[in-house]
């Protein structure tokens, strides 16, 4: 079966910037393997050598695009808000701003979780995912220790479900869905005090 | 790029739910699209038309399955436990069993999980899956409306974020996996009292 419908966007004029988001868009529409450099050059309307003066080919293109994705998490981590605060505050901060990055990038984003791992390229954009989720799986630590976390949550789980949590966005979010200017917020809410919470004075079964 | 490794499944001796499981297992690792009947015939150890005899085609094959996964979802909604008991309760026992059903019928729902609706069958399946959540939103406003749940919480966001923590096990769970038998309890006590929660007595910042 073939890959969920991402927004087409709009026709490039041939910039490189543009190359790389007609690519990605075929690359989630067919799936990277069945794309070739005949189909990209087709999609952004023009010729295939025009295509190779920006791109030496299909694996530079993915890898320019996993760069994109990859970057833009990292960049989550080495912002300053992740940096101040206490271990909880900083978490707060990076799940918000990885929904940002998820909401913003969302193309680059969603090609990098459906990379499997059969090239060098997205051998080493999972290395970059599992880099990722060790820091997070480190601050979940850091934050319990701390006791801003519960004592009995396990890091590695939460990292896990963190990270699930915040992806599955890609599933259903699209650019200017209304009502979804507060996601980031939401989903900070989600992760530290549940999807469905009591409220504070509920006296019902236990939590 | 190809789909995640699953587990491969021991070689089937040719009955009919081993041939379904041998094809959910190609459609996985090849993708739908890119799996022939000649393909599965060669997995299964068996001759093309001996396929035929358990299955009418590959559509036939792929409807099987995702109403494998289907029926297992809806078995929960219709289970006693989802009938029990307050609507948070309810809501408890149906994320639990999901989770037990993602993790005894795995490669059936990453199928369905998969599914974009290119044919009728996947159109089918989506509308099932759509039905399932529409469910759970209905019964996320049932406990908010009954005090069981924070009054700010919208239930058709709230069901879309259970369904992406639960879904998202699908990507690294796999049987046997070691510190996996609380998994149902554990995405159950995420969902309601958060993935990273405070401890009760925290006096931190606000939830």
């Amino acid at each position: 079966m073939s890959q969920a419908p991402v927004r087409r966007l709009r026709r490039p004029s041939g910039g490189r910037d543009q190359l790389l988001e007609t690519a990605v868009t075929e690359f989630i529409a067919r799936g990277y393997d069945a794309t070739s450099m005949e189909d990209l050059s087709r999609a952004a309307g023009i010729t295939k050598s025009s295509f190779y003066h920006h791109f030496a080919g299909k694996e530079a293109l993915l890898r320019a695009a996993l760069e994109r994705a990859v970057d833009g998490l990292f960049g989550v981590l080495s912002a300053p808000a992740a940096q101040e605060g206490s271990p909880s505050q900083r978490l707060r901060a990076i799940v918000a701003a990885q929904v940002r990055v998820l909401m913003t990038e969302l193309p680059y984003v969603t090609l990098l979780l459906r990379v499997r791992g059969n090239t060098e390229t997205e051998r080493w954009a999972l290395e970059r995912r599992r880099a990722f989720d060790a820091s997070i799986s480190a601050l979940v630590r850091e934050a319990r220790d701390a006791g801003e976390v519960r004592a009995d949550v396990d890091p590695a789980l939460a990292a896990r479900l963190l990270s699930g949590l915040v992806n599955s966005i890609v599933e259903w979010y699209r650019p200017g869905r209304p009502g979804t200017a507060s996601l980031p917020d939401d989903v900070v809410r989600a992760a530290f005090t549940g999807i469905v919470p009591a409220p504070p004075d509920h006296q019902g079964e236990p939590a």
